[in-house]
């Protein structure tokens, strides 16, 4: 089972991260970071380089294809290489994920049309203009489509992923093994829990957020 | 603020991409990936390549300390260049962190001795000869040492962590940014929730998963 892990500067790390670390540990996965170019590619930040072992053309029919978020995907919405290895690759997957704003490129692919979407909850409209429906929970499957909410929500993607993939008792075995029993220090991780002034904060600061 | 993730050949990606993409988002923090070589280094699966900026003798004085964990850790465990930078940084920063296995390496350069700490469940009963006194909590506070329990416990951990540094409103800013709402689709990530059969398969692993 071939695993491709799409990056591209600007990418939010955890997005892949997260989902690599579960997905990694499938009984037979093989799995393959691709980008435009191999080499070194830099996250949201700048300070975090992860290596990109393929070009994509090296990887033109991976089993399963994860999409990350971050300010760098705004740059691949419109026609380009990295769009049309997305049509391309998602015509023989068995599985299509996103975690972030990731679905949105996925949208702008066209591979969302009438499906049911999430993404970060700062975004959830921006799925209406690109022929998705926009759905608020954590992780949605429609079809052999999977999405993430933001950021942290591919930990929760991969798992419910693994077990779709392997079955129950892999997808334990690997989060047991992961101690994936998280206890937030703060119940701030939603716009319904954080305190209103927490929202707004970041309601101001969107566009360096998901942009 | 310069934080110093330590990277190492084997290391396991999540314990330090999660603390990673939670604590560079601090106003000010300066993130630097300090290994022996600068250069890409391979983690425990070796099909993820983090870039490590620096060599130990670049980073000498950290604020912030991250040490993950991972298989690649007992090539440490000895006297070396790994545990002669941790204790030397060590006098000079803020907080010394790690997750996971990263806890055994902390005390095996002596600077847990006779402080609570965590590791991975299946390793807790190692950081007794070690000096440590093993805590079974998510993440633990002894002075300026905090240490997470197994892999995703260093999402918690960092959060716990920006909170003490800048405060609950930044701390919960990045949470909501990131959307750290968990929903594990199974109750397994502990070896109190997990299926019965689920904790004995990892514990007949445990050499694969922590060693």
């Amino acid at each position: 089972m071939r695993i491709a892990f799409l990056l591209f500067d600007r990418f939010t790390a955890l997005d892949v991260t997260g989902p690599y670390d579960v997905l990694s540990h499938l009984p037979g996965a093989e799995t393959t970071f691709v980008a435009e170019r191999p080499g070194p590619v830099a996250n949201e930040v700048g300070s975090l380089r992860l290596y990109a072992d393929a070009a994509l053309a090296d990887v033109p029919r991976p089993d399963v294809i994860v999409v990350p978020g971050g300010p760098g995907q705004n740059a691949h919405m419109a026609d380009g290489p990295v769009r049309r290895w997305l049509r391309a690759a998602d015509q023989h997957s068995t599985w299509t994920a996103s975690v972030c704003t990731g679905s949105l490129l996925l949208a702008a692919a066209g591979l969302l049309n009438g499906r049911r979407a999430t993404t970060h909850w700062l975004r959830h409209d921006d799925l209406v203009p690109l022929g998705a429906i926009p759905t608020p929970e954590r992780v949605v499957f429609d079809g052999k489509y999977v999405t993430a909410a933001g950021v942290s929500a591919g930990l929760d993607l991969a798992f419910a992923l693994a077990g779709r993939i392997a079955g129950d008792f892999v997808a334990q075995s690997i989060q047991l093994a992961h101690e994936y029993d998280p206890q937030p220090p703060y119940r701030a991780g939603s716009p319904a829990t954080a305190p209103p002034a927490v929202v707004e904060a970041i309601r101001a600061r969107r566009a360096a957020i998901v942009n």
